[in-house]
């Protein structure tokens, strides 16, 4: 359980260097635990309201980038919680990471198995499980309202109990470093109690965030020296050094993590999991994640931003779209001569790209670089790249975005390699009803009016909103010339109001999500309104679709 | 020009305190530095073109805040930049800052006053003059392509030529970290140089922002042994500890910060000025800003923002709206024994208050919280507060959040504590078209039927989107019987679809801004379409607005 320490042959890194990957089992890999707490303390961000999907789905993307904990959420106290870890067994096959359900020591004056909020922690299946405990002195009196005994004795007996009941405790001693210095003896007295009674590592937290990396390192060395026990950070953010203080825990020796994706917590947020992670695998020369997991990052940190529905940060360290972005004329010349002249590391290391924002030969060389890997060739025509970055620009400026939209991206690339605009389908018009009816029961209807194969095609649908209704008018409309767009289905929806403070006359940017069993595709659609946005959205995507089929199109534009 | 150390009496901060201060004059003045660069490193931040009238804005609130010194840009370099100077010295009087240019020490093979560039520096008027010097032996070589001597002599000659025509010298060593570690001793003799040329201050700079505050702190506290020279800090945020890299500097004795407003800056940003002035005056208790001027961050980090027009980081630390707003049930119960509990410091000491949020895990006691908040008392009734947890709750899993929509929870509130719901209108039934003509334009149109004060009104009108056309049809039918409604506007809308992955068939949330012009308030609506879930938020809206205004609700729903 205690880490091997040892400098790393030939590491450039500006610290003593520890390496406890022994890569032939468990003991190797515990050896170093980083722990993700975005399912429980970052959905704690003003802002954040995560559906049990989006927590599945986030864990999904945890468990890729290789962390050792998931902590999915309190069962019991909340019930989205509680079908989470029911769900999450079954329908998430985890490579990397254990689940940890987290909650509290027992209630004051009762015993451990007799309290249901213990209960329920061991009922969520979890094989892990992460306590908070009391270890401010004035807390446990003035919020828990009981004695420092009776407090140390919930630790000890709820620890004791969830292992006798087969599963590994990590204690969070909270406002930790408050509580060493309102009272430092009784703070390592809690942490005596939870190593004592079994708990695999005890976790130091700055539960308000107030804290800063020098007096982190010196409680944090002074506590493992005192105790013994395997020691974790939990840093907040709230002085702007959260990953810093992460940090300055593991150089006075912690060996245990606690992060969130993106930095996500209450108040300013978390110790952020990705600049933690960077700067133990690439400063320190730490393994902490497999190989290979390192080179996501920047994808992974911008896919959990999608489901929490947060813009991705452009300025968040090692993974925004500016981290590597330079702007200065002063550097712009040293970079050509030597981009580590300008970069404290190779971007590539974490998924990201160097950009230069000096000129559009930065908009040349992307679109070059997308055009060939959508197998589309356009190194040798400098005019033809002109005309699509010029034709881009003017579609961004609008408001679509063709990062999140490659289908869309790819059908506006073609129709420049080709001169032309082919369809399969060309729209006359469409109409989308909604109405609340005096019952209280809405009713959605659509028409459309289409041509398709030189026949006109007039097809009405109800559904569960307008765009509902317009999907499946469309498809009654078509699926008998095109039966391939029965196995699409549209997998995700997003709106994003554009150019907010004009109210409900904003222009509003739909980006649509198809699957057909083998794979997915991303289009957009910008117009006044989001019913409008969204046909156009629509039309790109069974454009797509059928194109992906094999299908050739029938119609000049 | 020394710092004169020594423990602040009664000081309850983590660090050995400083305190430089013994405001009688200059020299007590000048202990300690705070350099902002946000004019000219924070303008490098990809999204940031100022005029020279926004520079002349932010220069006035950066003397407002008490910042020691402004780096204003680079005259001769950038025409906006000698112009900033020259309106600078005749339209602002400072009242706390000196004005400093930026440049570049003499080109190689020259005189200092042969330099068209050194030139402009002193036509710049301005009474101080930061000069950056290359201190890694590389980039000498490589991208100024002279000698080592000769970069010396261009340091020396520069400082020394400044001097004589009676300007404070700074110099900035840029990529100090990395040339020390690849060439420690021609660093030094960088330092040494400039030192002993007569710069009053050398500035190490982190330029690549690769550093950890382990490594800042060994290798200042070893420069400051080696050289004796006055200290300061330059650090990039890359790794996300430039913060920490600052005060780490502080603690080896650097008495020089240069920081940016908001964290401005190139790539990731610079160090941000706010947590680092905070934590110098909160925590080390070193006074180093003007008397009353910490309380007045929070205003002035936003007021900066809006002039660089970016939205300010809601979970910037100190200054955010989020950094001090509390979500946790957990938390909620401790914090109305004493919110001292769960805040490193107390909101008002920088200008930011405290907020309670109502979420899904919200207990009883953060709706005691909120309801105080909003003026109405529950605290005497557990069974009134109870209900109103269980409502909230039921409706979160709905999909409603009462976290962002004010608005929506006092009008949940009060119904539960009237124990009925009363309106100013009665919404029998509506209905939206939207239709796509074969000509390529859009025709929206609305129709309501609604009930107010036992009139029935029918009410159909046009608009740019569904949802304009609903709210303008809804103000067509009541502005006769509540005129109030045209003194309101919807300032924002938000469209959130829940449950990804399901395709058009989601739920969908809409959060509505409305405004006044007195105020805003918030509100929301959720329903299986867009189209239900706006006119929800509508009606709350102008529910809520219309007893904003003293109208008395009439219907009975």
């Amino acid at each position: 359980m205690t880490d091997a320490s040892g400098p790393v042959p030939g590491g450039d890194s500006d610290h003593d260097d520890h390496d406890d990957q022994d890569e032939h089992g468990q003991a190797g890999r515990d050896g170093f635990h980083v722990f993700d707490t975005t399912l429980r303390d970052g959905a704690q961000r003003e802002g954040i309201n995560l559906s049990v999907a989006d927590k599945l789905t986030i864990a999904r993307h945890l468990d890729d980038f290789g962390v050792g904990f998931i902590e999915g959420g309190w069962p019991g106290a909340n019930p989205r919680d509680t079908e989470f870890f029911q769900r999450a067994r079954t329908e998430i096959d985890f490579r990397h990471a254990q689940l940890v359900a987290f909650g509290a020591t027992r209630r004051a004056g009762i015993r451990a198995a007799d309290d249901p909020q213990v209960g329920a922690l061991l009922e969520s299946g979890a094989p892990v499980i992460t306590l908070v405990a009391k270890s401010h002195d004035r807390h446990v009196e003035l919020a828990l309202r009981t004695t420092l005994d009776e407090n140390l004795a919930m630790i000890r007996d709820t620890v004791a109990y969830l292992r006798d009941q087969g599963r590994r405790v990590f204690v969070d001693c909270e406002h930790f470093f408050d509580g060493h210095r309102a009272n430092a003896g009784y703070a390592e007295q809690v942490v005596r109690a939870a190593h004592e009674a079994g708990a695999d590592v005890v976790v130091l937290c700055d539960t308000n965030g107030g804290m800063l990396p020098a007096r982190i390192q010196e409680v944090t060395a002074g506590v493992l020296a005192a105790t013994g026990a395997r020691l974790g950070i939990h840093a907040q953010d709230d002085t702007g050094c959260a990953v810093a203080n992460t940090l300055a825990a593991v150089d006075a020796g912690a060996t245990h993590v606690q992060c969130t994706a993106n930095g996500y917590g209450e108040r300013v947020g978390n110790a952020n999991l990705f600049p933690v992670v960077a700067a133990l695998e690439l400063k320190y020369g730490r393994r902490v994640l497999p190989g290979g997991a390192l080179a996501e990052m920047t994808r992974i940190s911008h896919a959990i931003a999608e489901v929490v529905n947060l813009t991705p940060s452009t300025h968040q360290p090692y993974v925004g779209v500016s981290a590597f972005a330079h702007k200065a004329g002063l550097h712009a010349s040293a970079i050509k001569v030597d981009p580590d002249l300008y970069q404290h590391i190779d971007p590539e290391q974490v998924g990201n790209t160097m950009r230069m924002l000096v000129s559009d030969m930065a908009g040349r060389a992307s679109i070059e670089l997308k055009g060939r890997e959508l197998g589309i060739d356009l190194g040798g025509d400098r005019d033809l790249v002109g005309k699509v970055v010029a034709r881009v620009k003017e579609r961004e400026l609008a408001g679509y975005t063709y990062e999140a939209a490659d289908a869309s991206f790819e059908l506006l690339l073609r129709a420049e390699v080709d001169g032309r605009t082919r369809r399969h389908f060309r729209t006359e018009s469409w109409r989308a009803i909604v109405e609340d009816r005096p019952d209280g029961t809405h009713a959605n209807e659509a028409t459309v009016k289409l041509w398709a194969k030189g026949e006109r095609i007039v097809a009405t649908a109800e559904g569960n909103g307008p765009v509902n209704a317009l999907d499946r008018a469309l498809r009654v409309g078509l699926e008998r010339i095109y039966p391939q767009l029965a196995g699409m289905e549209l997998a995700d929806y997003k709106v994003r109001i554009l150019e907010g403070r004009h109210g409900t006359g904003s222009t509003t940017r739909v980006l649509v999500l198809t699957e057909d069993g083998e794979g997915e595709w991303s289009t957009v659609g910008v117009a006044e309104n989001v019913i409008a946005a969204s046909w156009q959205a629509l039309e790109d995507a069974y454009t797509y679709g059928l194109l992906r089929a094999g299908v050739e199109p029938t119609e000049e534009m």
